[in-house]
């Protein structure tokens, strides 16, 4: 299924003991319509405050439902911040995860002096004036097969710290700056590690070949801190075609504009 | 000075006994940098969960203090949900409502089958699919100076019935509709229940020329409902320019879009 949250209210996707997660959530609905548990699989774990706009998981399930269930059913069980927006029955081996070919993510940031007052919990902030050609001087640097230790949490659980970073683009649209980054994978705190190293650029601390030495020196304590997961989204997850599955390229959160 | 606010956590603009509101919050805020009480008057007064880009409001005060306070100081005593831009000091025969030469709104509306998750208090939404060329053909009978009052609330204060609506725009991106509304001033109700019967006429229970037809009637009763405040948005209001002020033509709100 396709599912798009509001990452505000949830501590994250992945399932905690007594805390509302959205894994926790969805299952709590998906098994009110199955009439048996069930476990969800994910294509990406966010993070506490992370939203999503085509988060996919899977689940097995024996229940036999019209489509209209496990859409329709299941949303009027969840809360407001989350909605199923589609249902598609896969074959055994499908895998949320692992048949994943790539991830999209962008990142909202609000760039003026005064804090944002509406949108708040959807948008990062950043109040002084930020250069955009020096941050898309670094992000050049950045893009291509790479070992991204330096921007890896401590926390971070994949085997391989190699990942390729297929496309990061940055555009301005009055006082709201978008990052737009797609990846096969990315790694824990990946995208808001290098939003901060960006920033760090964009305000002039260091110049934009700064990017590449970090990058080299696959040393996280280089680098700068994990930027804030407000601004933070999955817009979207890639498959191979074979599976058929419905095409929702191309949502994108949403964008404030000033001129 | 120019205000934004998430109008979801207020009972509109206006000062109540006993209920949060914009008016009381930012007065209170002002309050404290002034050292002393201070009236706000407002160029348009928002409703219940209506929200504002470019809210425009004037006070009178003896205090003498730098521009940042009016701005940083006043910002430091409001909740996140309210945010001062701007401020500028005005020669006392400005009038935030009566000196303001025009109004615009934007109302955001999710057109799509599944309710929206992400940003669902900053956004209306339809759940059938809606005729953006029937909606402007219908719009094209509204635009120019004309008697409202079948657009008008029951509770509408003002002395006249007559508005001059300078333009109306309907664009879609992807799954959402944004509808663009300037005038020299609005009747209470008046952009939401243009709404409502615009939607009327998108997904096909009237015609477009039903719209002319209600108009000439000014008969409220015979018109829809009044459409939901979650998105609606005052964006900017209009002055002379010999008044000097911040220029923050072009704001708009959150826009998401799905291709």
């Amino acid at each position: 299924m396709g599912i798009e949250y509001d990452g505000a209210p949830f501590c994250g996707w992945q399932t905690q003991p007594q805390r509302p997660t959205v894994q926790n959530t969805v299952e709590a609905a998906v098994a009110r319509i199955a009439c048996t548990k069930v476990r969800l699989v994910c294509a990406g774990r966010t993070d506490t405050g992370v939203h999503a706009l085509g988060q996919v998981a899977h689940f097995d399930t024996l229940a036999q439902r019209p489509p209209s269930a496990w859409i329709r059913g299941v949303n009027a069980h969840l809360p407001g911040s989350i909605a199923v927006l589609w249902a598609h029955a896969v074959p055994d081996d499908f895998h949320a995860r692992f048949s994943a070919l790539g991830r999209h993510y962008e990142y909202l940031l609000v760039n003026r002096a005064v804090r944002p007052a509406l949108g708040a919990a959807i948008c990062g902030w950043f109040p002084s004036r930020l250069d955009l050609a020096a941050m898309r001087a670094a992000a050049a640097h950045l893009v291509g097969t790479h070992d991204f230790s330096a921007f890896r949490s401590s926390q971070c659980q994949a085997k391989s710290p190699l990942r390729d970073l297929r496309c990061l683009v940055i555009e301005r649209d009055g006082d709201m700056i978008r990052f737009c980054l797609e990846a096969n994978a990315f790694l824990h705190h990946m995208v808001r590690n290098i939003i901060g190293c960006l920033v760090y650029v964009g305000k002039g601390r260091f110049d934009p070949d700064w990017i590449g030495a970090l990058l080299r020196s696959r040393d996280r304590s280089l680098a700068a801190p994990t930027f804030a997961p407000q601004g933070l989204y999955l817009t979207a997850v890639d498959y191979a075609p074979h599976w058929q599955l419905p095409i929702l390229r191309g949502r994108r959160p949403f964008m404030a504009a000033s001129a």
